[in-house]
C-alpha cells in the first residue's frame, strides 16, 4: 500500500498523540478529539483511517491501542531500521538525544564527525566515528537512513559518501538542497524557511489589522 | 497580497538559493536551473514568480539580484521582526547559532531558560533570561515571534506565558502539538515525523524491489 506523503505525516502525528493518550490512561478516542489535537478536521481523521482500513469505531470512539498497532504495522519495518547522524554539533546532539529510546523501530546506531575530540567517544549516548569510516560502519551496522546536520559547505562531499555507502533514505537539516540519485528517498528541512513563513504570516495579519 | 503557505515556503527556498548564486558570482538564472536545485519543475517556478508579479525574464534568465529584492519585499517586514528562543538545550543553541547573522530582517533578541547556570549569560551569542522575565523582555525588545525548543512537558506552561505576552507567531519544535488562540500564527515541526516518513518510503521501496 503506497500512501501519500501527507497521510504518512499525519499518521505519524496521530500515533505520537495516541501514545500520549495511552500513557495518560486514555483507552478510547473520538475522531473529533484526535482532530482537535492536530488542528485538523474529524472528516480528515476519518478519511485517513479509512485509507489504512481502520473502521472499528465503538460507542466510546476508537480503541487507542488497536489504532497504534495498525499505524505501527504501516509505518514501521518488521525488523526496524538503523540510522546514522552525520555532524555532531548542537543540532546533531539534539537529534540523537531526542530520538534515542523514542521509537523502538528506528535506532541511531552511529554518529559521525570530523572533530578528533569527538571521534571514538560516545556522543549523546552513541559512538562517534570518523566520516572516513562511514561506508564500513554503515555496512557493519546495517544502516539504511542518514540524518545530515553538517554545515552547507560539507553537504556536497557528504552526498557522495552517502550515495557510495548504499544509504536508502536521507533526512537533511542543512540549508542547501542536495541532489541525490533516485536510489535515495530525500527529505530536506530548513529551519529558516519555517521561521520566514511564520514571520510572513505575522506581518500579513498586522497589515490587515491596520487596514481594517 | 496573501499567498498560500506552500508558495511562501518555496519563495523562502528560492531566495536562499539565489543568495548562494550571488555569492558564487552568478548574476542570472533560468527557471529550469532554479527548479533543478529544488527538485521542482520549471513550470512551478514560473507560476510562483508570476504570482508575485515577477516577469522580467531576459535572454540570460532571471536577474538574480532583482529577484532577491522582490522576494525580500514580500517576505520581510520593513523594519524587521524580533525573535525569542525558549529553551537553550542543544536544539535552542543550534537554532540560535544557525539563524544569527543569516537574515538581517529576523533578529534573535533574547533566549530563555530555567537553568540558573544559563540565565544572565550569553548563550550562542544572545543574552539568556529567566522564563519569568518573558513578558517584560518581549515588550522591551519588541519581540513578535517565539521559537519553542523546550521539552513537551514544559510546552503547555509556555503556551500560557507566550499568549499573555502578546506574541504573534510561534514556531515549535516540541513533539506535542500546542493549542494557541487565533491571535497566534502557529507552525509546528516534529523531527520524528520527518524521520518516520523517510523510513516508511525506504521500506515501501525495498518491498517493491523484492516483489519485482
Amino acid at each position: 500500500m503506497k500512501l501519500p506523503e501527507k497521510t504518512i505525516e499525519r499518521l505519524s502525528e496521530y500515533r505520537r498523540t495516541l501514545f500520549n493518550c495511552l500513557s495518560n490512561g486514555k483507552t478510547h478516542i473520538y475522531s473529533h478529539e484526535l482532530a482537535n489535537l492536530h488542528s485538523n478536521t474529524a472528516v480528515q481523521v476519518r478519511r485517513d483511517l479509512m485509507l489504512i482500513g481502520f473502521s472499528s469505531m465503538t460507542k466510546k470512539g476508537y480503541d487507542v491501542k488497536e489504532l497504534i498497532d495498525l499505524i505501527s504495522r504501516i509505518l514501521d519495518s518488521k525488523d526496524g531500521q538503523n540510522v546514522a547522524v552525520l555532524g555532531m554539533g548542537n543540532l546533531g546532539k539534539a537529534i540523537t538525544t531526542y530520538f534515542n529510546g523514542k521509537r523502538s523501530k528506528l535506532n541511531i546506531k552511529a554518529t559521525f564527525d570530523v572533530d578528533p575530540e569527538k571521534i571514538g567517544t560516545f556522543q549523546s549516548g552513541v559512538m562517534c566515528y570518523s566520516i572516513n569510516e562511514f561506508e564500513e560502519v554503515v555496512k557493519r551496522e546495517n544502516i539504511t537512513i542518514a540524518v545530515i546536520t553538517a554545515s552547507p559547505n560539507a553537504a556536497p562531499v557528504l552526498a557522495g559518501i552517502i550515495e557510495k555507502a548504499g544509504i536508502k533514505g536521507v533526512l537533511s537539516f542543512t540549508s542547501t538542497p542536495i541532489n541525490f540519485s533516485d536510489n535515495i528517498y530525500y527529505e530536506g528541512y530548513d529551519m529558516i524557511t519555517s521561521l520566514e513563513k511564520v514571520a510572513y504570516f505575522v506581518k500579513e495579519r498586522s497589515l490587515k489589522k491596520k487596514s481594517n
